[in-house]
Order: structure tokens, then sequence, then C-alpha cells
């Protein structure tokens, strides 16, 4: 859509003065690590933030389109963050927006900085190519709704070294959809579905990848109590693994990982958090500067 | 009333280190475009925001008046921008305050930077004098609880070549008082009602000023369906106008302009929102600086 | 607990390069004054402020504890400032935090910054010394659930010119553990407690330190009425008291103190906020600088 600028001079000239770039940050959901990290990653850069995060209480309630409030935002601001509970609503308001959209999570859609960040932590932590060394990535926990997991699948899959296993309960596995999607793109990919992480799993994994299981999401209590004590990571269940390999978490966690395993080296989702902001930097860097 | 300054030194030197100057948000009713504007105004000029946004969460429900937490926030910053739910709240708090506050909307009362930049609108985009040529500005919906139109026409009724054409259902008609307010100051001034946007209204108008029909304001459905068709802006609506007008809303709209009719050059609502940010500008600069 | 650095170099190089200093904000219950201060103290000193003040919609929501949360903003920041509504859980989260964490208040617990501010507060404003002057301070209304007063008691109780009068209906005495401990700690601190708050206890009192009494407290409407007017500060109230002598109140209030005394030359408690915010910047300044 072609929108057409001010008449005057005034925008333009104006826009000269300007020194510091904004980031709006547009969130429907809540978020704490994804939301504060943008907006470390801004402030470092020497940026500005605008941030609406308490979405039912403004136009939208009013009945405005994403569309016009992304428009709105990006009237202020050069460039806009957005969560939103919707697959693929941040893909269409970047479709009909002027400047930068950035996907911060789309509902059971995509994760894409999520992504990034991940990667990049296995490249920092691990002493392994992922194109030239064989890497084990198990990703265990609720891969059903799991964001995250979606697209970090799909980023791994261009390294030729990732051998990719998912451990989840029947009820939460991957959709088929994605496995589908990656086996057409990568035939030679490496994918391997589990129920149980057993010993010989973590035995074999470079990286585990755990994300929360929703108790909200199964049938029963029973169901639920069941599989989530199969999938806790804690320092005995991790005894078996090798020396060099990071567990990872995109956070927040509700008793995957004891917090006893904290302390352990191998405990990468402290350090996976932090890199989250580093990349954040570079994105806006790669998108704004 | 007077308050005593603090008995020390400390306060005045203290404010001579502090080179920011800052300002205060306190939005009683959510906003989108007003409170980022403001933020983006304050923040292009080099300033500081603190934003109280959330006030039901606040002192406020701990029984505090609007008084005393502005009277708070100004012991922090410079200027207070305040958006209130009730008429004369803000002008209240305004008249107890040791520091500049600006109306951000108050109720259905005023919403006076608003207003100003919709007049800095029509000066940039219109190539016609507000004061010496013959403008005929219609103003079309809700006109009885738009606080927006209530700033608005006062503001117009100061120029010369201003016609005013009010276009709104019987119900939702602009206040008899503020007709009556017009009248009284600028017995010149041309005001027409009107019921219905028809083809002639359309191909006479300069400005063609939308605002949001809130179905809640109506008796009934069927009242509300009626009502809102016939002032929908749209290609065919908009095929009588004149080539050189401008349709101006302060936005969010709910349907009353088509997405169809955006790429329209006379479309000046997304340029309208940023002038709002030049016009905050102004007014901070001159509030504060 | 140990948590392991990055294994790149890329965290430290980074952060070399990150010129800025961010503060966290964490609350967990509504504050104005508090937060706000804090932000503006931040401001001043020319760091950030990354704010998560609707903790019901955050990853607390999704069950993350509270000692992850501080983690991940301390990825992100160099201090934390929390507000909680659980006694003892700031002091938890300090414990496990490897950067500086600030109670900002905790419950019924304590509100150490306050208490500083009010300290500082008398110096400012009373010509007499705490420590080699006699200094009769009277705390009125509700000692029972106050922080403020259980950590203002407990500083006061270190300045040897300090004479403690508690004026608290029966239901809201300052709890005896408190009295007990600084019984304990200071034998020579004389601390006297009343119900009412009479002529003869405000003609001696040097600071009148008056705190908000809830309605929701007391048993019975009755009860409430009775105990509220008693402790009212008002021009009439306040005739009896010296000339040099000030009123303070760590606001919000709700009609403890009327409007008539603001203009007092004895009514400390707007200048009070205001030295509340160069505390805190003295106290970000010692912990971050």
């Amino acid at each position: 859509m072609t929108r057409h600028p001010p008449r005057s001079t005034l925008s333009s000239s104006s826009a000269a003065s300007d020194v510091y770039k904004r980031q709006a940050e547009l969130f429907f959901e809540p978020s704490t690590r994804t939301m504060c990290s943008f907006e470390a990653a801004m402030l470092r850069l020497g940026g500005q933030v605008i941030r609406l995060n308490d979405m039912a209480n403004t136009s939208t309630k009013k009945g405005e389109t994403l569309t016009d409030t992304v428009a709105t935002l990006l009237a202020y601001c050069d460039a806009c963050v957005i969560r939103h509970p919707e697959k693929g609503a941040v893909q269409r308001a970047a479709d009909s927006a002027s400047k930068p959209v950035i996907n911060a999570g789309d509902g059971v859609g995509e994760h894409p900085t999520q992504a990034l960040l991940d990667v990049f932590t296995m490249r920092q932590e691990l002493s392994l190519s992922l194109d030239t060394d064989s890497v084990i990535v198990t990703i265990v926990g609720d891969l059903k709704h799991g964001r995250t997991v979606h697209s970090l699948v799909k980023l791994l899959a261009l390294h030729k070294g990732i051998k990719l296993q998912y451990v989840a309960p029947e009820s939460l596995k991957l959709p088929s959809e994605i496995v589908d999607w990656l086996t057409e793109r990568h035939p030679e990919l490496d994918q391997q579905e589990f129920t149980e992480l057993t010993p010989e799993i973590v035995a074999g994994s470079d990286v585990i990848y755990v994300t929360r299981v929703q108790k909200e999401r199964f049938e029963s209590e029973e169901e639920y109590a069941k599989v989530q004590g199969s999938y806790t990571i804690n320092n005995a269940t991790m005894g078996v693994a090798k020396e060099k390999m990071v567990v990872m978490h995109p956070l927040p966690r509700v008793g995957e990982i004891k917090e006893e395993f904290d302390s352990d080296p191998r405990a990468a989702y402290f350090r996976q958090m932090e890199y989250g902001m580093y990349m954040r930097m570079a994105i806006l860097d790669a998108v704004l500067l």
C-alpha cells in the first residue's frame, strides 16, 4: 500500500534532527525475557524505547486493527517489536508496514529471535561445529504448542552436523506439518521421535533443550504427573550425560529443571538468556543502523 | 496554595546538576496515539519520560486525590501530561500544581493538543489559507461525546475563513452549549447542522473530519446500523469530492473510513498522526525549555 | 550458588562498551512514589530504567519463581529494585542474586529506603541534632501493618537524642516483637505507647509522623470512625504544636492530614517526598557507581 508522505518538508527536516532511534514494543501477551531483553538491547545501543504491553487497555479495545496500531507506532518510532497471540498476525502487520517489524512470538507460530539466540548459544557453548561435527540436539517437552521449538528446528536444519531428537508425550508431539516441512526441504536431516527421556538419550545428547510442560495442556492430572516426572532434569538424571554438553531452556521453567542443577557448568540456560540480549542487539543493529 | 521549599539548599543545588528534563504521564484512560506521541516527542527532544498509565493499580486505588498524585509526580518531573475520564479534572489539577500540567483529554471535555495538531494538519495539507480563503470543514460522527471535536471547533472559530458543517445523528449532535458558546463569541461564524453525509456535502468540503461512532452510544442496533452506513468514507463516497481536499480522523477508526481509501492522496489521517508528534514537540518546547 | 559465566569473551567485551547503567524495577504491588522516585533518581543520574510493574501479567503468572525472575532482570540490568507483598521475599531474592537488589517494601516487613529518606528529612528540616539534642518523634496511625514505621523506628533508635512515642488504636499497635527488638538492642531508648493523639502529645512533639489508617483494617465502622477522627491533623489540632517542628507522612494520605494544613511551614510531607528522590539517587550512586 502506498501512503503519501507529508506535503510539507517538515517531516524530513525534523527527522534529520532526530539523533535517537526509537523502538516501539507492542506486546499483546505477557513477556518478561523477550520484552526486557529487547528493551535492554535497544538501550545498550543508545536507543530509546516506547512500550505498549497492556494492549487489553488500549485502542485495540476500542476496535482498532493491528495494522492501524502498528502504523501509529511506526509514525513515532523506527521499528516495531510485536508479540501477538495469533499465528500469522505479525507477518500480516509487517506486510503493510513502512518500517521494520520484528516478530517476538506469534501464538503457536514462530519465535525467530529466540531461535537465533538458541543457535548462537550452541555456537558459543559447544566446542563442536554445528556444520562439520555431529551434534545431537534433543528437544524435550511440549513440542506441539512451543513456538520456540517450531522456529528452532527450522534454523538448526540448515546446519549439516545437526541430528534432531524429539522427546514429547504423544499428545504434545511436534506437529507433523513441521516434521514434513523439514523432511521435504532437508531430506538428509536425521529426525527421531521419542515419548520418554531415557538415560540412553541423555547420555548421547550434546544439547538437551528443555521446554515448559504446561499442566493445562493435559487431559488429566495423572497423565501430567506421569509425563512431567519423566522429563525432569536434575543432578541424578544428568549423571549419565557427557561432560561437555549443555542443557538449555527458553525459560520460564516450572519445575522441569531442578534448581540443584543450576550450579552445574552444563546448565547453560542463564547464559542463554544473557546471549539473548546480545543477539537482539545484533538484530536491532542490522535492522536500524 | 503556597508550599514551602526545602529548608536546605539541597533541592536547588541538585536541580542545577540535573541536565535532563522529565515529563510525567498520568493516564487514567487508555491511549495509544496521545500517550505515545507525547512520549516520542519528549524523547526526540532529548528528554526523559516517567509513565503512569495503569492508574487503577496505584495510589488512586488507595484513595489518593488527583491533586496529591500530581504533586508527587511534579516533585520528580518538570511537567505532567494528564488524561482523565472526568471533565474539568485536569483543570483542577493544574490549578494547584507548581509546574506545567498539560491536558491530554478530560472525559467529554476538551482535548486541546489534538485541536492544535488538527489545525496544524489543515495548514500543512491545504493550499488554502484558513484566514483569507473560504474553507469548508465538515465534521462527521459522534459530536456529542467527542472531546476532540469540542476543542477543535473552538480553535477553528478563531480563523476568519472557516465555515463549519456538523453531520451527526440527532442523538449525537454537537451539544447546544458549544454551538451557543461559538455563536456568542463569533457571531459571524457560519455553522450548519446536518444529520446525513450527502454527496452534496462531500462535494463541497475542503476538509472532512471523521470521528468514531461508537455502537454503545446508540439506543438500538438498527439505529446504529443505519447511521453508521451513512457516514462511511470509501472510494465510492469520495468519488464526488474535490481533488484538493483532505479527509482527517483523530483515530482509532472502527470502520468509518474503509482501508481501500488509505492510499488516496486525500487520506491525511496517517500524516495527521505524525504531525501530532511534531505539534507535541512544539508544545513541550514552549512549556519546558 | 555459583553460576558459570559465558564461555566466550563476548559478555565482558560487550559490557565494556555498555556505557549506561540500567536499573530493573520489579513491582508486585502498586506504587506511585517509591517506583517513580527510584525511576527519576536513576534517570537524573544519567542511567536507564526497565520497569516490570504489572507482575500479575508476566512470567510469574506462568509459575516462575522470584529467584528466576530476578536472575533474568539482572542478566539485562545492573541492579534490581523490588517491591513484593510477602515479608522476607526481597531478602531471599537478594541472597541468590549476583548483583545489587534493593528492597522497595516487602509486605508488612521493611521499607528501608523510606526509613533513610525519613531520617534524612528530619536532619534537613529540624534545627535540632538527632544525636545530641532531645528529639521527640511521635508516630501515629496503623503501626501494626505499616512497614514504613517498622523500618523507621529501627533506624531512629541508632540516634542518641531520639525519644519515640507510638500512637495507635489497641488493634493496630506496633508489633510487640519490634518493641522488644528495640528494647533489647537499645535498652536506653525511651519508647512510650498511647492510644490517642492528645493535645499534650502534639504540643511536645518535634516530629509527628502520620501514617494512613485503612478502614478495612478495623473490625467495625464505629471503631474506625472514632479512631480516625482522633488522629486527624488539621489547623485546629496543630494550634498547640511547637512553632519549630514538622509533620511528616509517607503518603498517600486518605484524610489523616487535611489539605488546609498543606500551606503551613511545618507541613513537611511534600518536601519529604522530594527528599526521597535525592536519597534514592544517593543509594543508587553508592550501589552502582
